[in-house]
């Protein structure tokens, strides 16, 4: 399906003062409307590859499913964009609630906001699994290369599932935020055990991306790119370690440092 | 105001084998929910400066107003994090309808997607300003220098409004929408005529973006990144042309190069 995340379109280039008409290669932007038991939940736009694994992620980040099994149907009619979902264990006020804003200090030290459906489903993450930094730069270098093989593009965010030594799947998106669902449907629908995974990211590390790796339920995110001060503080409270600015050999740590081996540091 | 939108964070910092201990600078993160007739509206998550002109940009962009003169009073509780906006004029359907997907090909040859809201208020531009390519070069040039100006974090995104030769303000956000929003905001507050405008951005042209440059009501966007197939579609269709990837004394135009002056070719 790799092909559809991608088209082609004409344009004119400018080089150097020199113009060409060109067929240039784009990212598609797919929008499809989630229909929950018969009613609209969500239209969100994504890139149109992994789309079943990308609804069971957003249904999980939402607190709507907790696993795959809560789902007794899941069709997803691509012709017309609309993914329809049956659920029939009690939703309870989930739907009503997943929007709504909860201020509190309800995990820890600082003043943290969470929407009503975070403080559902963010999870405290106990992992003891550790990388070294020599793992966290060759992972990061993997990521690169395989997005690389199949995207020429531009414009779109990889995430990957990996142990310390490999990577386990990769999931591509035009959305930062859907890329890591993609991955979360993936684990959800296969059972994967997180207990020696971790994750990679191509996008910065904002408090919505943090919570869902919380949800998610791994405690090692590493990343291309920097991480907000609210997203930080989200996982100093849920004991995430956050390592951003991974770029060829230099790499920053910014929380629980504890998970890294060989860095003899207490921030 | 413009410390506010960073901050800063103790981290560990590996570089090619040395491990230091250094304070970085990173950006913040501002939830601010906005209460509209006492009501909650929506949630969003900003970076916090000029928060008057997000929230105006943002009401205008659901369709909520028209003009900054539709707003009875606009209070922001900074500390609390709350906007709370009262207006008169009545609601209709907006605030019910603003999230209701709207399939149809209302407006030209392409299968095209649009919320609700959106088919009310995104309009068919017909400004007849012309850039040429040399312009592009140098107002891109210069949203990329100012950007560097007054933030040193990366990670944000930023947007200007220009005349062909100069840029007349520029905003920036963590939240590439919120750019173009707290843009929106400020041209309704001092009514600023948009005939010789043209917008620069730094981030990626989805179809929400091209969207946004349809209500403003500018015909030209010129951005350092991608636009995706579906943006590019609504941009044929409302007339808005699209110069992307400028990079030095390269760019792609992708849409209605008429506006762009001695490019005699015809996509």
């Amino acid at each position: 399906m790799e092909h559809e995340i991608q088209t082609s379109w004409e344009i004119i280039r400018v080089d150097e003062g020199a113009i060409s008409n060109e067929d240039e290669e784009i990212v598609t932007e797919f929008p499809i409307t989630i229909m929950l038991n018969g009613e609209e939940f969500a239209t969100v736009v994504c890139s149109p590859n992994n789309i079943n694994e990308l609804i069971i992620g957003i249904l999980a980040s939402e607190g709507i499913i907790r696993f795959f099994k809560d789902i007794d149907s899941l069709n997803v009619d691509k012709e017309r964009g609309f993914a329809y979902i049956e659920i029939s264990k009690p939703l309870g006020d989930t739907q009503h609630d997943h929007s709504k804003r909860f201020i509190g200090s309800c995990c820890g030290k600082s003043r943290q906001f969470y929407f009503k459906s975070d403080v559902r489903t963010a999870k405290t993450i106990t992992s003891r699994l550790t990388v070294t930094v020599e793992q966290c730069f060759a992972l990061m270098k993997n990521l690169q290369t395989q997005s690389e093989h199949f995207q020429m593009t531009g414009g779109v965010h990889n995430a990957a599932l990996c142990t310390p030594n490999e990577m386990v799947i990769i999931r591509t998106d035009i959305g930062r935020h859907n890329a890591l669902d993609k991955i979360y449907g993936h684990i959800l629908q296969n059972k994967i055990p997180l207990s020696d995974k971790l994750i990679t990211f191509s996008g910065r590390i904002s408090s919505e991306v943090l919570l869902k790796i919380s949800k998610i339920g791994v405690g090692i995110l590493i990343s291309k790119s920097a991480p907000t001060d609210l997203a930080l503080q989200l996982a100093e409270d849920l004991g995430i370690t956050v390592v951003g600015f991974v770029r060829g050999n230099k790499l920053n740590i910014y929380t629980h440092s504890h998970r890294i081996h060989g860095v003899n540091n207490d921030i």
